[in-house]
């Protein structure tokens, strides 16, 4: 039940799915987790780590702390432990913890060792698979870090149970972005199954785990495919940053920028209407909201051109073409584009 | 005349040595350098960079400047100029320059291009060549930081004839390190030929460059022998930490760093009584210090364990093991160590 994510040059790794299991370290660990999942499940996890010295660095819940401050907090907690090339980070919480810690892995002493052990729905399914890690900053979202993989995920949907709704629906997000992109069969059963049935989010995880290693082994560094894994993203990322991001979850931001993306899709004719509305209808049935208010469109397109995917002033668009397949556009007319932002204004 | 570092996963790239070509890149372009450099050569190497968009970026010069906040505003300059990912960094300048450029490189939107341009010769032998980047902090030297390659590397000499004595003297302390630990013959030639001379002495960067790459080769991220290219660098990173890195240069440092080794390799039997001299002769012949007053022998020995070579408390001693050999041994008795360090308080 185990996934297998080959990589180049030593890069490789398994996803341990379903259950945690001993994890046996005979090496200094810091295990870096915030209040919250802290408060939840820390005591939990503890039974699962041997290690020869273990301490935790505990930071404040929310992507407006994952910021270079807290990387700088983080980096102190581990000089004071007086962690080496051999030590182990382990990242216990959502994305916004993933990120964190593997960044400070990829820069503590050029790069120690380091397991996800996610805990929110979305990390699972997506953020700690592939080895993004970063922070961000005034100038937008994950505009600082690195590709690291880590050494091992383990996939526990146990911490799924203290998830809020809305945390958990944040998730299923991206979930059905996988599904809108690769594979129609899978958005098919995700339109007749319910994710808030236990068994039906275990065979949801391992298919987006699935799709989303496979796309990594082919692509690492994303000079290709693995940039279709940004769709939505390129508007969510503006959202975020606009709303500070404490206004909607990532994955909230991700449903609108999904909506978005599918508009823009539809006038460029890759997509029908029955398509933008079923993605619409799937989306709002987990209450992602798909709405935004965009007050300034000119502002907004601007934003798009520090994006990590634009490049010499090319905004790269990534657009459903159907269900299952997409295209990644970097030369659509920029009235178009204002046109689709225009409806969410 | 160019070396090739060959490296896996895409990392190779070319070393062009004795003059600077012209560089074209159609791309967005940022030249990192210093207040120092910029006013001797920025004029010059301006000539020779055709880019589809330039600016300079310029930090004041000094090891004490190597930290995270001169990252930051490097990283600040950068999203200014709204570079993206196919855009490049050129470090312009000493080893200092280049560790935070390729830095910066490493982490600006996970990853970009950066090209190696070093002025001083200790940069031109060693620094620039293998993707060694980070930067200091209270901890320690280098402490933070990454591996990253660069994209090419251009030796000029026409930059040594603006170097005080002081500084073309730290560099052929790296010089005299590359031949202790591998390479007898190039010690005898150094032992006999004076690198004041403008042809030696480029005969001795391309020797040292050509030893540094294919020690980089064998062991990229260094899991065995890059890290006798740390000869003398135990010892010298305590140095510069207890003298806040303004006292030394890096390269006098080293000089005394190598000078402790010797002392304890010929503890150890691994060096004879001439050899000792000899280093220590080569050294003083240009001026590189091999003495220093050692306040507090214990918290010196301390301070090994905070070295990124050292793991679970054990200290790696690269030590010379006659001339052009090396033993590295993390179980050397610390007493032995302590007994070594108390010859230079």
């Amino acid at each position: 039940m185990n996934i297998y994510v080959k990589l180049p040059f030593n890069n490789s790794y398994k996803i341990f799915l379903n259950q945690l299991v001993d994890i046996n370290i005979d090496e200094k660990v810091v295990i870096v987790t915030n209040d919250t999942v802290s408060k939840l499940h820390l005591n939990y996890l503890k039974q699962f780590i041997f290690a020869k010295q273990l301490s935790v660095c505990t930071i404040l819940d929310g992507e407006k702390y994952k910021n270079m401050d807290t990387i700088d907090y983080i980096l102190n907690h581990c000089f004071e432990q007086k962690l080496n090339r051999n030590s182990y980070l382990i990242a216990f919480g959502g994305g916004v913890i993933g990120d964190m810690t593997g960044f400070v892995a990829s820069i503590y002493q050029r790069g120690i060792n380091f397991i996800q052990i996610p805990t929110t729905l979305l990390s699972q399914v997506d953020a700690s698979v592939g080895g993004k890690t970063g922070v961000n900053n005034v100038y937008g979202k994950n505009l600082i870090g690195s590709f690291y993989q880590p050494k091992a995920v383990y996939i526990d949907p146990f911490f799924l149970t203290t998830l809020s709704k809305k945390e958990y629906n944040s998730g299923i997000s991206e979930i059905i972005k996988m599904a809108v992109i690769f594979d129609d069969k899978f958005f098919e059963w995700l339109k007749s199954n319910d994710l808030y049935d236990e068994n039906n989010i275990k065979i949801a995880i391992e298919k987006s785990i699935k799709i989303k290693s496979s796309v990594v082994i082919k692509d690492e560094k994303e000079h290709g495919v693995r940039a279709a894994l940004n769709y939505g993203h390129t508007f969510c990322h503006v959202i975020e940053n606009e709303t500070n991001y404490d206004k909607y979850l990532h994955g909230e931001a991700v449903g609108i920028g999904m909506n978005m993306a599918n508009k823009l899709a539809f006038k460029l004719g890759f997509i029908n209407i029955e398509i933008l509305e079923d993605i619409k209808n799937l989306l709002n049935k987990y209450d992602i909201p798909t709405n935004y208010n965009i007050k300034d469109i000119y502002k907004f397109y601007d934003s798009f051109l520090l994006d990590k995917k634009s490049s010499n002033d090319k905004i790269k668009f990534i657009l459903p073409f159907g269900i299952g397949n997409f295209k990644i556009k970097s030369d659509i007319d920029k009235q178009l584009v204002l046109d689709t932002l225009k409806e969410f204004s």
